[in-house]
């Protein structure tokens, strides 16, 4: 049996194979149409290169870096708010990326008045309001406590707002979607500091505040408080970047990212939300007849494919492995399809693991590109059922322009050129 | 039921709890001797700051670091070869990191002879010996090969081998044991580059080559190349750091880590191992009786409290979360257990989930200091049932000197002014 003829057949139109394919025999090794003979080439000699006639630099620095051959390996998007100092947002280049952790230096930033340079000795958490003993703590002290450590998302609610535009930006996959990063974040559960100050019976709801000049503020459930919360202290082994809200933040998993206060300083339990203006004004969701949806906290289940996607350029037809990131704030995934002929026929794709909670998941599948043109798709389903809608169906029942928690199916167009264009599927 | 009365007996002696106490009501808790008392005070009243009277500095860099007041936490340990350019190594600074992700600018290095300047597109990686067609694969092609993501340790052979001194080293947990580090690695199987070569009957052992000024060399064994090994391209999310092999590094997951090695740019299929410096004179074990062990590759299982160690110093008697990281070269950890008497008395450790294969497992556990001198150890059993040795019996067969694969407990001496010191417990 030849190696070509151990291949399986697609499994959905337009080449999709199934998404255990790559690792099976006869795919992946040299044969027609196969990767093997579209990348390999045949042995050259190899040469001795500047870099090893001599030896290299000496060990790192304390704190080292990225090679500088990817210096454009960069947080991408980033746009300021006109008339004002420090707000605005900017994004991680997700098609850069492979796994699940995004590098701290590439999380995205999202700000209301700028980055506040705090000082660690001089910061303190208090939590007052309906409490029995109203406590203060400092950075050390929280230090001191049992902490968790998790793999969560963070996804601003605005992700992904500009397609909700009559047109579809010409932008790339990170520019579009990237106001979402994972990381492991660890922390004190907020269950131990709100049973420590005793929460009275009329508490309800949480004001969680932030030390930076805006002192951004939102209301919190205390059913959420208690549950996976927790005050992280360290962001991917390390204390947290400035920029997410150095030396400690509220973490709520899996919920709207503005309601993970950062530089959080001030914890008032209250009767009922304090309706801040980044709970009414902003991050809710105004409708087609008029009215808003207040409170909708959790992040919607969806899925993006970084690779191919929009802004780069195929090679030469033959196989390909599509690869991307599925998300939700209900849980885990459980599936994530994909199409390649525009949603016509679907293809599992393998997820890897291990499928954490509300965290990203990487999901691969292989593809064979005649190199015509194709409109690639994904679609996640999370553990609790729930389906990534069509952008048509989203869309229903929206006000023009409200982009807050937008979580479509993305279709990414081929064309028989190679480039690659983000549209509306 | 008051809440002191709700908390549990310790489990083990010293002052150690069930494992799991810290989430249950009544420990962590205001209480005589709980941690509220000990570190929360009462409320403060909130001044304004320096930090929110004036908007702060606008978005972060294209690609950000860790806030000012963290310039401590760096790589630590750091020994040059004298007489060389480039050949040492420095450690990760355990102690002052949580979760199980080491981040990618405090990753161990060992290098011997420096850190090459690849550039990605004149670098190649061939494939030849017996094989049935040599093939060579630049960066961009292997690239679009399919690729998977894992998180594991990567441990040099040589961590810890001071411990193998006449009297304990007084240093830090890094310092001694910080040879060690955890990241998510991505990249394309091995299997899937030897299966299109296509390895000859005679076939069973590869070579692989650096492309450093040393060439460093490592003979692998073709069943670990065919099972889990990868061609590494990406480490925590982003393309490898220049110390840590970019662009190309071999991956064998819980093998001793100069075996994984970097800037890889050979690989030759031999019928039998290569006999190089690394694996002879080197990363072989020598015993008592004279003999060498070869080929001892996994590293074994093991365990280090990284919070309190050695170096750091306590704060007031009363409740400690201890905390530390246990991993094995066999497999998933399967039991942490933590004495404070020196091993006389054990209780069991939580386990932060995931737990993963050959990866970093965070363990953790309620401690009640006293005040008195303690000893504190802990000791790990993998999921081949496989436990950490004490230094004693570790030592009996070995050669004085001889300091590799080093898995032994670890002791911490606390003295009841608070300082910890490194013992041989």
């Amino acid at each position: 049996m030849s190696r070509q003829s151990e291949r399986s057949a697609p499994v959905a139109e337009n080449g999709l194979f199934d998404r255990r394919q790559f690792l099976k025999a006869g795919l992946g090794t040299a044969g027609a149409g196969g990767i093997g003979l579209l990348s390999a080439t045949p042995a050259l000699s190899q040469t001795r290169q500047t870099w090893n006639r001599f030896p290299g630099r000496g060990l790192s620095e304390a704190y080292g870096s990225p090679s500088r051959y990817e210096s454009d390996v960069a947080r991408v998007g980033i746009s300021a708010q006109k008339g004002t100092n420090g707000s605005g947002g900017c994004r991680t280049p997700l098609e850069l990326l492979h796994g699940i952790i995004t590098p701290s230096g590439l999380h995205f930033e999202r700000h209301h008045s700028g980055i506040p340079d705090i000082d660690p000795a001089k910061h303190q958490l208090l939590i007052h309001g309906h409490v029995k003993q109203p406590l203060t703590f400092s950075v050390e002290a929280l230090n001191r406590y049992p902490m968790v450590s998790r793999i969560y998302f963070l996804e601003c609610g605005g992700n992904s707002g500009v397609m909700v535009a009559p047109e579809p930006a010409q932008k790339t996959c990170g520019e579009l979607h990237g106001l979402v990063s994972n990381s492991e974040w660890t922390g004190v559960p907020l269950k131990l500091l709100l049973e420590e100050a005793g929460i009275e019976p009329q508490g309800k709801w949480l004001i969680a505040e932030g030390a930076d000049a805006a002192l951004m503020s939102r209301s919190i459930p205390l059913e959420k408080a208690m549950d996976d919360t927790i005050i992280a202290l360290y962001q991917n082994g390390e204390r947290l970047r400035p920029e997410n809200g150095y030396p400690m933040r509220l973490l709520l998993p899996g919920w709207e990212g503005n309601m993970s206060v950062k530089w959080l300083h001030r914890i008032k339990v209250t009767d009922q939300p304090a309706m801040t203006k980044d709970e009414t004004s902003r991050y809710s969701d105004l409708q087609s007849d008029g009215s808003t949806l207040l409170f909708t906290y959790p992040m919607g289940v969806r899925s993006v494919i970084t690779n191919p996607s929009a802004g780069l350029t195929m090679g030469a037809p033959g196989l390909y492995q599509i690869s991307g990131l599925a998300w939700s704030g209900a849980g885990k995934i459980r599936q994530v399809e994909i199409s390649a002929d525009g949603g016509k026929s679907w293809a599992e794709a393998d997820l890897e693991v291990p499928v954490l909670t509300k965290s990203f998941t990487r999901f691969n599948t292989a593809w064979q590109w005649d190199g015509s043109p194709s409109t690639l798709m994904s679609r996640a389903v999370d553990e609790t059922g729930a389906m990534q809608p069509t952008r048509q169906v989203l869309m229903a029942n929206r006000a023009p322009g409200s982009g807050y928690h937008y979580n479509a199916i993305v279709g990414w167009r081929i064309e028989n050129n190679g480039e690659i264009r983000n549209i509306y599927a």
